[in-house]
């Protein structure tokens, strides 16, 4: 029944991130504490009804949940420093980005302070907080989770629990987002391509986005090549890509755009081609990035 | 009327993408004629009730249509020179991967020899050859694309003339394809991290996928950011990347994985943050990216 009055949450941090993620609390009707090292930028959420603590010690002392978004561990174990006595008994979650020993030694860090903690990370931008879709992952004390998992709700319907270790969230993060920057940089360079030709930009957007429907399809098949380590049914080869990239030097000379970013992803398809994977799937090339690198 | 009879198509080229495109024809009751440099690729389409040609000059003969499908336009030169008095009006069709320079000499080298040219790509897999939503797109001869587009569309329902210029369709297979590659590099990466967890790659496809959708969402606001040049309304600044950066290099000490290819992309970020962009959106980079690399 208690279960029905939204529980008093409290965010520390209030970047582009943190005013979604407290935003979304607030709307919700959750008793939503807020603090940030830059105060101003706090007001939005007073706007909404949030109370604004000036110190993170009061902050902490409001809610049984503390939630905090900064931009890394350090950052949050920095700022919750002088919180850190109240911090005993409370459930910490942290929705930073940041390493696996980072998550580690700041699990370390909370419990040692008497927290209950969990890692997490939002796997979308401010926008999307709230919205059913929205993943975001947790790992650690899945007493926490379990206790405060409709809550955690609010900030999207897509909520899901890794495991008890504190840093599977973090290896997840980063794997999961290690496609962003270089898809992203491949884009901003198509762009500066079509641009240079004297089109817009926005006339790739719908290529493009088929195209990022394409690379999700074939994310299934890759990772069950990855997992059986069986390459050879290659529907696009590593000879493949090695063709392209010769294309993709051109792209230089036609436009004046910097490809010299491309030069080591091309390296790795040499490297697997070398590597008696040349008729073997793309996929291929996991087994050259999980060795050290090594010099030419 | 004469429209309702399937026309007989030529397919020169029978690797994986031929071989799919080759298929496609004969399955929607085309009467489709092959030829391939190893004559043994031929045999499914044989089988599919297809004519293998023995030389490349009797294969062009066979039909008004033309579609070539080889690694790159030398490729396809060098195939289809002992057929070039043949070529003469027809219409070739190339779809393979290349540059915009390979297009328009391609372009000259087919119209030389009296054929009407269309250049265009296959933005999809092999599998999804033939599939209502399957996108190709060409550019060149409109006269060719107008007269054969119902028969194109048999490749893929979603078929779009990009405009005149032969190139046009090479200059958006680069900037639209350049994403497909540094994609995949960072998901294999994130793949070998998990198995170094004892994890399976497999583990990461939901979350990955959901990753691309989300990836997807944001293309139309960073393409506008690009057109107007106004990178200041930031939901993801550079200086969240560059801080990102350093936990991308803690990946090789945790799960011994090879990250040694982000480096680049770390220092377009650093290049980025340095030229004042430090506040701006990510698509900022595209500004960076635009100018020829300056060694450090
Ligand atoms: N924005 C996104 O699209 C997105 C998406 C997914 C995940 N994330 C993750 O969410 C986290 C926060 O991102 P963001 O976009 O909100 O970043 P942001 O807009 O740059 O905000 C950073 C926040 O951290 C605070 N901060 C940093 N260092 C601090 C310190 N030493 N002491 C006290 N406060 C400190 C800042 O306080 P001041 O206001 O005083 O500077 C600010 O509240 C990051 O780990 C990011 O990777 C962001
Ligand atoms: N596969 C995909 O996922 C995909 C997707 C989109 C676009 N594409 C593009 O489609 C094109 C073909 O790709 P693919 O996957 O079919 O490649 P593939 O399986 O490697 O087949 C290459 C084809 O080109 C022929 N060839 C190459 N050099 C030749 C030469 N000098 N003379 C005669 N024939 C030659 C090969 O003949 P042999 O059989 O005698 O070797 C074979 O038929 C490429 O430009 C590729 O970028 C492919």
């Amino acid at each position: 029944m208690t279960r029905d009055v939204p529980i008093p949450v409290t965010v520390v941090g209030l970047g582009s991130m943190g005013r979604a993620l407290a935003g979304a609390f607030a709307d919700a009707g959750h008793p939503t504490t807020v603090w940030n090292r830059t105060p101003a930028k706090a007001a939005p959420l007073v706007a909404k009804g949030a109370v604004h603590a000036r110190v993170v010690e009061a902050a902490v002392e409001a809610s049984p949940l503390v939630i905090t978004c900064l931009t890394t561990f350090e950052d949050t174990r920095s700022a919750l420093e002088p919180a850190a006595a109240a911090l005993s008994g409370r459930a910490l979650v942290t929705l930073n980005s940041g390493s696996p020993a980072g998550a580690r030694a700041m699990a370390a860090w909370a419990t040692g302070r008497g927290a209950r903690f969990l890692a997490g990370a939002v796997k979308n931008v401010p926008e999307a907080v709230g919205a059913p879709d929205t993943l975001l992952y947790y790992s650690g004390d899945k007493t926490v989770f379990d206790e405060y998992e409709t809550t955690l709700k609010v900030l999207g319907g897509d909520t899901v629990h890794l495991g008890d270790e504190t840093d599977l969230a973090a290896l997840y993060e980063m794997a999961v987002g290690a496609m962003l920057l270089p898809a992203l940089v491949g884009f901003f360079q198509g762009a500066a391509a079509v641009q240079a030709r004297g089109l817009e930009a926005s006339s790739m957007v719908r290529f493009a986005g088929k195209w990022l429907d394409m690379i999700k399809s074939l994310l299934p098949v890759y990772a069950t090549e990855i997992d059986r380590g069986d390459y050879t049914d290659a529907a696009s080869s590593v000879n493949l890509f090695l063709a392209g990239a010769a294309h993709d030097m051109e792209l230089t000379k036609e436009t004046n755009v910097d490809v010299a970013w491309l030069a080591p992803l091309h390296d790795l398809v040499g490297r697997a081609a070398a590597a008696g994977h040349g008729d073997h799937s793309i996929s291929a090339l996991t087994e050259v990035l999980r060795k050290p690198a090594q010099k030419a």
